[in-house]
């Protein structure tokens, strides 16, 4: 059993998140709220999101998984205004998910979940971690994306940067620990990772919003932060890309 | 003899009405007003428009037909603004439409009416009648356009409802007689109609109007809005698919 | 040695005016300022722009001439908001222009200007000189483009037209002298210009600013205004088309 009225809003956030990795997600609820745990195709990335039932205006389930597709969910929630109540409901029987705002009912077919996979989320010794605003690191992103596909990610005890290095161009961002939330570095590190990638996981990130990023060496990067105005928590994976030595 | 002066967003108003039918179109003048008759290439919809003379600021016209092409039209609007007027000239003798507005007149060569339809709108017996605000309409309409390319308009003396139903979903909107501006049903109805069109059709009607409709079983609709600030009538009609029994 | 900084839509307005005609331009700095001379790959338009020195917040340089990729400075410009301080600075050594704002850097490659054109401004005998608003200007333009690829300015005593003639339709823009900021004109003039280039050169003007054109007789045209609020001037020049007689 699932049935839930949540802000529409605060589901957009949700299809926001996911959509930068899968097409479809495997829902799974229970009496403590909603989990989604993801995998993109290309294995290279991953996304764990808890959203407690507090964030729902009302919420009640049994242990139960639903397969849904991200694009459909996305098309129907782009039909309500942010402060709009959506209703959620599953009906097992027809194995559909039920979902209203205002007048308009779509009556949605679920996904087969039994080929989805359950991705175990590793735990990551991660030396340095450091928060900053992500608006600032978009702005940054935005700056490298013509230069190049990769991104490296540089902290230090003194700092924290993103460098992209092109043929022809680079471009450097770059914060000292005086202008970030916070950085713990007790030495230096430094990870290279598809730009791509980096890049939708951060514009993902609700604007306005601070993100934690934990890093390593030549390392997978994990990057946290806060949806649904705190009440829903976010953790985003992704595999570093080896340098090569020329 | 044709010369007239209007405000940019009530010729706005007409062209958008008829452009979701026709590229090309007879504009029909007299003493009282004008009015434009359209069959789609398709003959699966009409549209029966008359703009009174009190719409324009000003308008002198004998009886005159002139053929125009609608997108022109539209591309000249798009340089005004909507409270600027709009000046129409009919030149006989060049057969073309001069019109301009603040500095800049373009002269339009017209379009041959002779080829063009005079369609008769038929009278139908069209049990059903209501009327409910357009931009609710919509919405529903939105959230069935990636469903199915059918929509069933269902009306009873309970309320209305618009139903798609797609091979994996279905969208249901849903209205109960007091929440509608007016029912009037005998009895239950049911037609299917292209998405496509009806769509089209009822995006044309002036946000924040309202929408009468004349249903049937199996019948065409027949969809009714005042534009211009209620000094023009539109009068859609759209054939039904029949539906197939399997 | 050059380093300076500017407002970014200052720099915003430079990149607008000179990508209308390339996509790689020579910027040569001296004590007083910045000088752009260019000319289309088509030979057929060419702009000279100089900026002041006093356009910039900051602004130190020897005689030192840089190329640009244009492109890739409009896109590091699009981070930017209008009333960010932009960092300009050139690497000799490396080659480089390294641009910064906020946090972020662009290391960019110059581009060798001993391939570039030294465009000579050929001093032309224009007997019209008259100044109008552009944004009229700019509604005469759009009016324009769907009608036919090439434009006729004509100037007399008593004003100043555009008319732009198809092989179906007409477009003429018209002021009368009494309407226009100014108009010099010892007797009737007419040049034929391609549409595209006039109005990419007029649409670069900065909203809002007055353009004062100098005009003869199958002659090119000379179009003038100010950017930087004032302290930066622009001087395009377009070739006619010689008006076949049939």
């Amino acid at each position: 059993m699932f049935q839930a009225k949540a802000r529409a809003d605060i589901l957009k956030e949700v299809v926001n998140v996911v959509s930068t990795l899968v097409d479809e997600a495997k829902f799974s609820m229970n009496a403590e709220g909603l989990t989604i745990k993801a995998v993109d195709p290309a294995h290279i990335a991953m996304v764990d999101l808890t959203l407690g039932k507090d964030a729902f205006e009302e919420f009640k389930a049994d242990e139960v998984e639903i397969g849904i597709d991200i694009d459909k969910l996305s098309q129907f929630l782009k039909l309500a205004r942010s402060d709009d109540i959506i209703d959620l409901k599953h009906d097992e029987e027809k194995r559909r998910l039920n979902i209203s705002v205002g007048d308009i009912t779509r009556r949605m077919s679920l996904i087969d979940t039994t080929g989805m996979s359950d991705p175990k989320v590793p735990s990551l010794n991660l030396p340095v971690t450091l928060t900053v605003k992500v608006d600032d690191l978009v702005q940054g992103i935005k700056a490298s994306e013509t230069v190049s596909d990769h991104i490296a990610l540089v902290a230090s005890p003194e700092g924290f940067e993103m460098t992209c290095e092109g043929d022809m161009d680079q471009v450097n961002w770059k914060k000292s620990k005086k202008d970030m939330e916070s950085l713990e570095a007790p030495s230096s590190v430094r990870s290279l990772f598809p730009l791509e990638y980096f890049s939708n996981m951060l514009k993902a990130v609700p604007s306005g919003s601070l993100a934690t990023m934990h890093l390593g060496n030549d390392y997978p990067v994990r990057v946290e932060f806060k949806i649904a105005g705190g009440k829903g928590d976010v953790r985003y994976l992704l595999a570093p890309r080896i340098e090569s030595g020329d």
